[in-house]
């Protein structure tokens, strides 16, 4: 096979064979591909894209280019949930521990934040005490005894989607939707869950950045994972701005606390909807037993019992959980004042996630520090009346100097106008 | 400047800054945008296009890569003539000796074959003693004092474009009409002409399939050497069938001498139909001026005698001009015979081509050495007659265990039909 015939016909936007696909991942996994001509493929799979069949071979071929975790012994209740990237999204802290806690099996790997979005490890990182990184004994021995665990992603899980994201990286060949979704969702089946839930987010601060397009990545993820037998859901929800009031890594960790103890709005509504999903998918319920199920273990305080203890299986020191002041706080906090008055009709998520890493929060290269007490705690939220001069949001750092770069994000971040406007749908729909 | 924006904006359909396309020609040649970037972003070219303004800077930049000819000591009618190339097309060698004899000034540089479609070159080399290296000055020389030379070319000239070439052959980039039209003609400026003759075939034998696609090619290539302060003009030809009745070095040569000494048929209206258009350009005639000064040069014996001075003065034995034997015969000769009869209704010249090629003509790989004598001379020709077991064409190679694989092309190449054929039109337009 001549990877030169690859390229030509996925150029004519002919549909490759499975043949073709595996030798793809395999020739370029042992590097006879090189890496110039996988790069000419990806842009033409950019510009002439995959069928169903195509990306769902690519996708088995990614994942079978490493190891796969085994979680049948778990049993059929196994589930996994995976956001393509937001700001302010803790939607994880709070639905694993909702649905651990009504027997639904968690043995999950989550990645770090890059560029304005953030990451889940980086928010546990910052709970003092706790371990991201666990032998595979003690993470199978944790799920077993309280059946939910976090850990950092494995590298040798899909090694070729990281070659080939690396690549992608450099090539302007990361936006298309046959290649995220194979990245995805290699990824995701070679984590072993049966029931998988997806959260594609659209809008300012998200990669896709129309309803349309996300639920395209949406349906396309949801076939992939179905034809390798998993069950399937996926949430297509906005992410025009950030999700809850808080952004950085500690601050996060503290709101989810919040919503676990009983806060609502739109972070409660986005984690409980992905949390009841996930039960549907493992017990078969239908979505308003599921939606009663999430909201008993709210009240009942069940839900933050089981994140107390998955916490603390991790060496975290729960302390937090009931005095917020315990994670620390960072020792420069200034105000940003509201330039203008009237009601608040957008908040720019892209430009708050920037501000957030300008603060110190995120990163812009893979394999930076982040400032785990850096960010912003919004006073103000969507629809909100704000007068001049009232203060919008405090900015937190442990460095004075990021403290003019964050505000020269958010000076564009916010707008305003003489209407209260009325709310957008958090979820545009939902794929099963 | 980031490359990767550069790929992107590409992507996006966007046309680049000047600045943006110099980077790309500066960084790439310098190693500072790497093979896998620059594979991108020809696969991103392929798709998106470029205007003429991106593309004439682009071929600029190629230019400038490297040297350039100074042709302004010889004044303003130097001229070139470049083929997208062909099967059997020897219009070079009969063009060039017709429009020195007029005052034109040749100082051509030219290449070799590759795959079916033959080479100058390789033509000439099949001329005992003929040096298709020479040194500057005496290149410079003979073009004084007899006006015209023709060379191999030079390493120094574009070699941006020597690299860009060799990675679009294996990205699958090669087959657009930027990246081939800047490739030529960065080449082309870099020779130094004032005035430049392209012949753009196509047809089953060239790489453009259709008079529109060459049109669009012979159109953008004109574009960019006007917008150098060149004079342009530009054929469009067919090549559909081979060009004349000879496939192969020594063969092609020898035809050449017949037409430069009277013969008629498609290769001498070709040729004079370029050798017109050189003239047109360099002195300002109108086309019929120009035809019938080519007429004359030809009747009057005075193109011949051009032809034999200058292979003379590069060292040539010019005996073939009188006596064909003296260029050598090929030890093997074995006639081709005609399967079927009736019309002959088409030549697959590209077949035809890869026959000549497989008797010991050609080369498939840049370097490999070539059969001089090897070749096709075809006994027939479009719209003949031919009774089944009539001899089709003669097959010349030095080596026996070549005529197989030539026949296994040649049994597909020929289609007969039980009506004569109306001829096609040999030029499809002028661009000028």
């Amino acid at each position: 096979m001549r990877f030169y015939d690859i390229i030509q016909k996925k150029r004519d936007r002919q549909a490759l064979t499975d043949d073709e696909l595996r030798y793809t991942v395999s020739g370029f996994s042992a590097g006879d591909v090189p890496d110039y001509q996988m790069a000419a493929f990806l842009m033409a799979v950019y510009f002439s894209g995959m069928d169903a069949r195509e990306v769902t071979t690519l996708t088995l071929a990614m994942q079978q280019s490493g190891d796969s975790v085994d979680l049948s012994p778990f049993g059929s209740l196994t589930a996994d949930k995976h956001s393509t990237g937001g700001v302010g999204d803790k939607t994880t802290l709070i639905a694993l521990p909702i649905v651990a806690s009504l027997g639904v099996v968690v043995a999950k790997m989550s990645g770090r934040g890059l560029g304005h979005t953030g990451g889940t490890v980086d928010k546990l990182e910052a709970i003092p005490g706790f371990q991201t990184t666990l032998t595979r004994d003690r993470f199978i021995q944790q799920v077993k005894e309280i059946g939910i665990a976090v850990v950092g992603q494995s590298g040798t899980l899909a090694p070729a989607d990281k070659k080939m994201y690396a690549l992608r990286d450099v090539t302007a060949t990361v936006d298309s939707i046959p290649l995220i979704a194979s990245s995805v969702m290699s990824k995701k089946l070679a984590s072993g869950a049966q029931n998988i839930v997806l959260d594609v987010k659209f809008g300012s601060g998200a990669f896709m950045k129309t309803p349309e397009t996300a639920s395209q990545l949406a349906q396309t993820m949801v076939t992939i994972g179905q034809a390798a037998g998993r069950n399937m859901a996926a949430l297509v929800t906005t992410m025009d701005v950030p999700l809850g009031g808080a952004i950085g890594n500690a601050l996060e960790v503290l709101e989810a606390v919040r919503v676990l103890k009983g806060e609502g709005g739109a972070l409660r509504d986005v984690s409980c909807a992905l949390a009841a999903e996930m039960l549907s998918l493992c017990h078969g319920w239908p979505p308003a037993q599921s939606a009663a199920a999430v909201d008993d273990a709210l009240q009942s305080g069940r839900a933050l019992e089981k994140f107390r203890q998955w916490i603390a299986y991790q060496g975290g020191d729960t302390a937090f959980i009931d005095d917020p002041k315990a994670l620390g706080e960072a020792p420069v906090q200034d105000v940003f004042i509201a330039s203008q008055g009237g009601y608040i009709t957008h908040l720019n998520a892209e430009l708050f996630g920037k501000a957030s890493s300008a603060l110190g929060a995120g990163r812009e290269k893979a394999g930076e520090g982040v400032d785990p007490l850096a960010g912003i705690v919004l006073n103000k939220s969507l629809g909100d009346f704000c007068a001049p001069g009232e203060t919008f949001a405090v900015l937190h750092t442990s460095d004075k100097s990021r403290l003019a770069p964050a505000r020269a994000y958010l000076d564009n971040a916010v707008s305003y106008g003489p209407d209260k406007p009325s709310p957008a749908p958090l979820i545009h729909s939902v794929i099963r």
